[in-house]
C-alpha cells in the first residue's frame, strides 16, 4: 500500500507558511507501514491541482490531500477531486446545518460563502469536523482513494487518526503494525550519542534505530520495530530499549511525550517538594517551560528572572562581586529558596551574547542549585550556538542538573 | 522564468525533519520574481529522484534540488542528475583538496567515502562551499537548468543568494524587482483586519496584499510590489503602507523585523525608563521574549513570576482576595515595580486552562500595568484556544498594553 501527500496553498509556495502536516502525515504513515514516496506542494490554482493528483494517482494506490477547504473563492479542492473523479459536486444539507450550528455557539452569522464548505463530489463520504467548519473528504476513484483534509493542523490531525488512517489500512488489508518508542537524552553530543551505540545501530533490522537532535526537547533515540500485532512489536521495542538504556545509562531523561519539564515535576511531585528558578540570561524561560506543564502548579512555585545585576543584588541577596561566576549562581539559588519560600531552587547565570562579559566569552553559564538544608552546589559548562541557542541550552541544562541532583547521580560534565 | 524546488531526503518523506528549505526558496523566489508553481519531496531513492527531475524538467525551466549531496551511499542527487544529463561523473582534483584542507582544518582525517563529494557531472559547474565539504553544482540540461545545494540550511541560502539567484536572473533576463513590506497588527481578529482593508485588497493588482496570522508574532499584513527596479518598487509599497496605515491606525505595532518585544523596549530606552514583568500564567513567558531581544539588558530588569499564590502575597504584596481579578493584576504590577525597582511593570493573571479556575473560564486574563506613580490600571480580556495559546496570546496582548500606554493610545477592546 502506498499514499503520497498533496498540499494546496499559494501561501505554501510563496514561504508564508512552513508545511509541518506533510511531515507529521509522513510519520504517521510509517507508523502504520503504509509506503509515501512522495510529497508535492501546489499552489491554488485548478489545473495544477488536478494535474498534481492525476499524476500522483497514476503512481500511487491514496493520496491525502491536505488544504483548500476553508470558505474562499481560492479553495479549491472539493472542485479539483470532483473533476479527477469526473463528477459533480452536491450541496448537502446537513453539512449547512453542521456549519450554521458551529457558527451560531460562536454567536456569528454564518456567511453565504460559507455554504461551500458543504459541497461533496458526488459519490464520495464526509469526515465530520467537530473543531471547525470545513469537513474532510474520502473520495473513491476507481479502486484507489482520494482523502480530503483541512490545512489547519489540529482539525488535520485529529481527522487523519480517526477516520484516514483507519480506512487506509483496512484498505490495505495489513497486518502488520509498527510500534515505536523514543528515548530523550541529555549530556552528550550527538555524534557521542552515535558513538555509543553504533554496534546496535550498525545491526539494526528489526527495530531500527533513528537519531534526532531537537534542540531544547533533547536527543532522541527512535525505536521502531514491525510485528504481526502491536503486542509482537511492543516485545521488540521493549527489547531493544532496554539493551539501549544498559548503555545510555543516566543520560535518557523520558520517554516518548515526557519532556525534561515534566520528569523533573514528577520527581519533585514524588518526593513532596516545590520547586522555583532564579534566572539572568534566561529570562525567565526555564519557569515559562515549567509552567506550559498542565498542573504545575502543583510543585512550581514561580520565578525571580533576575536579568539586571541590581535585582540580582536586591531581590536575590547575591554579593559576589562578578555575575558570570559560580559563586553568583549558587547564591542565586539560594536567594530563589529564600524569597519564594521553596524546597529546590535552581538558578543560571551566563553569557548569552551577542558580546562577552566580565571577560567570560559567550556560551559561558555558571548553574546553581540548592537543594533543602544542604550545601549549595554550582556546575560551569561552555554552550555552542548563537543567543537563543545558548539560552535553550542553559535550560534543558539547569532541569537535567535538577533531575540528576534528585536522583543521586553525578552532574554531566562541564564541557558539552 | 519558473523554478520549481525538489528537497531529496527519506528523513524528509519519515517526518523526521520538517523541510524548512523548501518555504525559504519559495520566498526568495517569489522576492524576485521568478515563479514557482511546485514543490515535490522524494526519498533517498535514484529512480524516484530521475523520474522528478525529468517530469519537473518537462514543465519548468529550472530545479532547484536540495539535499542528496553528502558523503554517503545514500546522497545519490550528484548521480541523478549525471544521469538526467546523460552524462558521466568525473573526480575533480580541486574539490578533493577544498575538502581535504576543511577536514585538515578542524584536524579531522578525510574519509575516502567524502571523496564522492568532489564528482561533478560531465558540464557542470561548481558552487564553491565555505561553510562545508559539499560543492554546489550548476548543471544545464539542454536550455534549462537544474542546481544542487546541500540541504543543510545555512550552506543552501549561502548558496542561493550567492549564486543561484543571481545564475537565474542572468537567464531570465528580467529587470523587474519585488520589493516587500510586513506591516503587524494585533487587537484585532484576522477576519476583522480583512474587513477592514478589504476594499484595497479587492483593488490589489500590484502591489499586493497578503494576510498572515502568526500566533504570538501577531497578524501581519503584507505588501508586496513589482517594478522596474528597487526604488520604483519601493515607492509603491511605500504609498500603500500609507493608504493601509490611515485605515489601521494603531493596531500597526511594527514593520518587517520589529517584533512587539523590540517596539516595546525601544519605546521604553526612548523614554530612559526601565521595564519589568510580573507573572502568573505565562510563568515567564514574557519576560523571557524581552530577554530574547539583543540588548535587552539596557531596559529590562526582570521578573517576578508569581505562579503560586503565596509568592504573589509575600513576594509581590497582593492582598486581593481573588487571583484571577483586576485588583490582583494591579497590585502584582505595583509590586512588581517596587521590587524590582522599575519605571513600568506589566502583569498578568488569568486561567490558561485546563482547568476554569475561582468560577472563571478558561481564557479569563488580567492584565495590570503601572507606569511610574502614576494610578495603576488593568484590563479584562477573554482569549481563546489551549493552554498554549492561551500563554502565547497573554503574552503578546500585555506587551501591547504598555505599547499604547506608552504612546497614549486606548487599551484595545477588552474581548477579542
Amino acid at each position: 500500500m502506498r499514499c503520497e501527500v498533496l498540499a494546496v496553498g499559494t501561501e505554501l509556495l510563496l514561504g508564508q507558511i512552513v508545511d509541518t502536516n506533510g511531515a507529521w502525515l509522513g510519520e504517521q504513515l510509517a507508523q502504520v507501514g503504509i509506503d509515501s514516496y512522495e510529497h508535492v506542494i501546489v499552489g491554488d490554482n485548478q489545473p495544477r491541482i488536478v494535474e498534481a493528483m492525476r499524476s500522483l494517482l497514476a503512481k500511487t494506490d491514496a493520496i491525502i490531500v491536505c488544504g483548500g477547504l476553508g470558505p474562499t473563492q481560492d479553495d479549491l479542492t472539493r472542485e479539483c477531486i470532483a473533476e479527477v473523479m469526473n463528477v459533480g459536486l452536491e450541496r448537502r444539507d446537513d453539512i449547512v446545518e453542521h456549519i450554521a450550528s458551529m457558527f451560531s455557539a460562536r454567536g456569528r452569522d454564518m456567511s453565504e460563502n460559507n455554504k461551500r464548505q458543504a459541497d461533496v463530489p458526488r459519490g464520495a463520504d464526509v469526515i465530520w469536523n467537530d473543531r471547525g467548519t470545513a469537513p474532510g473528504l474520502i473520495c473513491p476513484v476507481g479502486h484507489k482513494v482520494i482523502y480530503a483534509v483541512p490545512g489547519v493542523p489540529h482539525e488535520m490531525m485529529a481527522m487523519v487518526a480517526g477516520a484516514v488512517l483507519p480506512d487506509l489500512l483496512r484498505r490495505s488489508g495489513t497486518k502488520s503494525t509498527l510500534v515505536s518508542r523514543m528515548l530523550k537524552t541529555w549530556g552528550t553530543s550527538e555524534s557521542g550519542l552515535a558513538e555509543m551505540i553504533a554496534d546496535r545501530v550498525d545491526a539494526q533490522t528489526n527495530p531500527t534505530i533513528a537519531f534526532l537532535a531537537r534542540g531544547i526537547e533533547g536527543i532522541c533515540v527512535r525505536i521502531t520495530a514491525k510485528g504481526t500485532d502491536d503486542e509482537e512489536a511492543r516485545v521488540l521495542v521493549e527489547h531493544e530499549e532496554q539493551a539501549l538504556r544498559e548503555i545510555l545509562g543516566d543520560i535518557v531523561f523520558a520517554v516518548d511525550d515526557e519532556t525534561m519539564e515534566s520528569t523533573v515535576l514528577r520527581l519533585i511531585v514524588e518526593r513532596g517538594w516545590t520547586l522555583g528558578t532564579a534566572e539572568s540570561l534566561t529570562g525567565g524561560m526555564i519557569a515559562s517551560r515549567l509552567a506550559a506543564v498542565p498542573g504545575a502548579g502543583d510543585s512550581f512555585v514561580g520565578s525571580i528572572v533576575s536579568y539586571d545585576a541590581e535585582v540580582k543584588r536586591k531581590v536575590l541577596g547575591v554579593t559576589a562581586e562578578r555575575v558570570i561566576s559560580d559563586e553568583c549562581a549558587v547564591q542565586m539559588a539560594q536567594g530563589a529558596r529564600r524569597v519564594l519560600g521553596c524546597d529546590v531552587a535552581v538558578a543560571v547565570t551566563g553569557v548569552a551574547g551577542p558580546d562577552e562579559m566580565e571577560g567570560q566569552p559567550v556560551g559561558t553559564v555558571h548553574i546553581g542549585l540548592a537543594v533543602g538544608e544542604e550545601q549549595a552546589e554550582a556546575v560551569k559548562i561552555r554552550l555552542p550556538g548563537g543567543r537563543e541557542q545558548i539560552r535553550q541550552f542553559t535550560t534543558i541544562s539547569a532541569l537535567d542538573l535538577v533531575r540528576r541532583r534528585l536522583l543521586g547521580i553525578a552532574a554531566s560534565t562541564g564541557v558539552r
